[in-house]
């Protein structure tokens, strides 16, 4: 999915009045949800177009072009010494939050369901925000000072926090799409949120495995998984206080690796400070890592955590799964959930974990 | 999925006598299985050569050419008046199949369950076939004439009729990749089948929600699809005597589009003569439609069929799902199962079904 900016979207921080909502509909087969989004392109035209949009030019998360979003959520500033805070969307930002769609859709409105003949819809998203993680343009994950690693993910948590009050969100989904491979409509850096009236088919799913697995054996399976990962060690990629970083067994993708939290906790919002710390370090080290091994890869992440309005639980196990975009493969899989993936974990883990990598902090190499 | 023929492997066509076999593994905590394909590309710098790979060259699949493919395991060919067939592996055929492995790795062994740990894992693919539609490089499924279509359609139905027979078997699936963009490795008109051991899930959850209904209501839900679309009009692209060609309520990607039999049947594979002549009819028309309105676009279509064991039943209906590569979008959705849609499926329909197109029969206009 793009984001609503762009050089070819002429509104951009303007209030639309009347713009069509966008709808929930459940495929009656499968039961799986879709949004149909009515206010993006659409048109044929709106595709060719798409190919060929050029690179660079006008950026509207770069500092100074506050007025080019709609106005922010979330803003993390410093003040100078003795000084005042910088005011909200002027520049003196280290990670801003703005929502992405034109606020006039905002988080306004009922939870509408309605039957259509023989299917179900309901009215549409509630919120869809991007966290834009630096004003640097061009520096990424692998290239910030750590603190301002951590800041994203403090933001991640924040953006959280605030949402899951709205009891209409059972679930928020937080995402990266980094380089136009993976679904970035835009360079400089950004992460993205989507707070969503249902439950994702696959968040179900994992949620179900998990609990399936917790009532055969008391245990999280997630915490299994860490246990015998870490004896094995052929698929770790690496490891510190708080965090595994390991290739799974059964990866979709190649390079495919996700982090987990050594200590079980099933959501991403209520850790201890030290635990969001430890998660920017193991996150700084698998994107410095995948730079190195791949190349400057496109990649997509993905928070899986608990829903939102449900309290702690002993079966699920938040984490991220991380997936470089390196074989254009979609369709396929796409169309069936059938993954064919070329590169053994194991070999995969191995080109990561013995990457060593220098990040800004230097405290960041290997297992 | 790539195909294991290109410009950048040296030994086709030679049998390779010791390979590592695929490897079929299960994510333990969805479910999920995975095919690990150890005898592809693999390591880093084989993704970054794939990605600057050169258009053009050599074909394995062009007439001529026969001897840099694995001996066919069907061919279709002509004889001329009074003459005999044209010999295997020679020109002169019309469509052709023939392995996309190795053929070391073939349909032999046995079926070997084992755990890894608390993993499960099996022993690889059985077949992985390419289906190569035409001698024509340049022709596409718009622009061969219908009775070439049909071939390939045969070529689905015999191969898919021939490889059940192997009980080992418990899904075909049956696929094309068109375009760069939607996973095609090779420019030749190819489509793939791949059996295998196991049923996909995504194709057990479409089971599952297509029995459930017939549970409750005691009829097949795509027969009532069908119905309601037919009379509603609104997400129909076209029609023939034996087909429904339409946007389904709840697309996962802009102009995805299904064809479905009129006729309730839950396999593919077992229908009389006419029903494949009208599936090319249909399926000949949707390309040359999508062909025009999208500007020749990239596809992907899967075959949606009963697993091949099973015998016939009454609540699935087997159809071709067909998905246009129009948007990059590929991570997100991958990684969290939610689909965000910017084309609502009632505008793909209307421009679909508003484009005229003439096909070589001139039969094909429309509705």
């Amino acid at each position: 999915m793009s984001l609503a900016y762009g050089p070819d979207l002429p509104c951009l921080g303007k209030r639309k009045e009347a713009v069509a909502v966008p709808e929930l509909r459940k495929d009656p087969i499968t039961g799986r949800w879709v949004i149909i989004s009515t206010d993006r392109a659409k048109r044929p035209t709106d595709f060719v177009r798409e190919a060929v949009k050029q690179k660079g030019g006008f950026c509207p998360f770069c500092p100074g072009n506050e007025s080019k979003t709609p106005p922010e959520i979330l803003g993390y500033r410093s003040s100078t010494i003795g000084g005042p805070e910088a005011p909200r969307d002027t520049p003196g930002w280290r990670v801003r939050v703005v929502p992405n769609k034109i606020p006039a859709l905002g988080i306004e409105g009922n939870l509408d369901r309605a039957p259509e003949g023989m299917y179900d819809k309901m009215n549409g998203v509630r919120a869809h925000e991007v966290i834009i993680e630096t004003p640097e343009h061009d520096k990424t994950l692998a290239t910030l000072p750590i603190k301002r690693v951590e800041d994203v993910i403090w933001a991640f948590r924040d953006r959280m926090v605030d949402l899951k009050k709205d009891k209409r969100f059972k679930y928020i989904l937080i995402f990266k799409n980094h380089g136009e491979p993976a679904g970035a409509s835009l360079e400089h850096p950004h992460s993205q949120l989507i707070a969503l009236p249902i439950i994702p088919k696959q968040a179900i799913e994992e949620l179900e495995g998990a609990k399936q697995y917790y009532q055969y054996k008391e245990r999280c399976i997630f915490c299994d998984v860490i246990r015998q990962e870490l004896e094995d060690g052929g698929r770790i990629v690496a490891e510190n206080n708080g965090f595994v970083t390991l290739a799974p067994f059964a990866p979709r993708f190649p390079f495919e690796t996700w982090i987990l939290p050594k200590v079980h906790d099933s959501s991403f919002d209520n850790a201890p400070t030290h635990v969001y710390e430890n998660f920017a370090r193991a996150l700084q080290t698998l994107v410095a890592k995948a730079d190195k091994v791949l190349d400057n890869p496109s990649y997509n992440f993905v928070i899986h955590t608990a829903p939102v309005q449900d309290g702690p639980n002993d079966h699920y196990h938040w984490h991220m799964e991380f997936m470089p975009k390196l074989t254009k493969v979609a369709g396929f899989e796409w169309g069936t959930g059938f993954y064919i993936n070329p590169t053994p974990p194991e070999e995969a883990a191995k080109f990561l974990r013995e990457a060593s990598v220098e990040t800004p902090t230097q405290q960041l190499v290997g297992v």
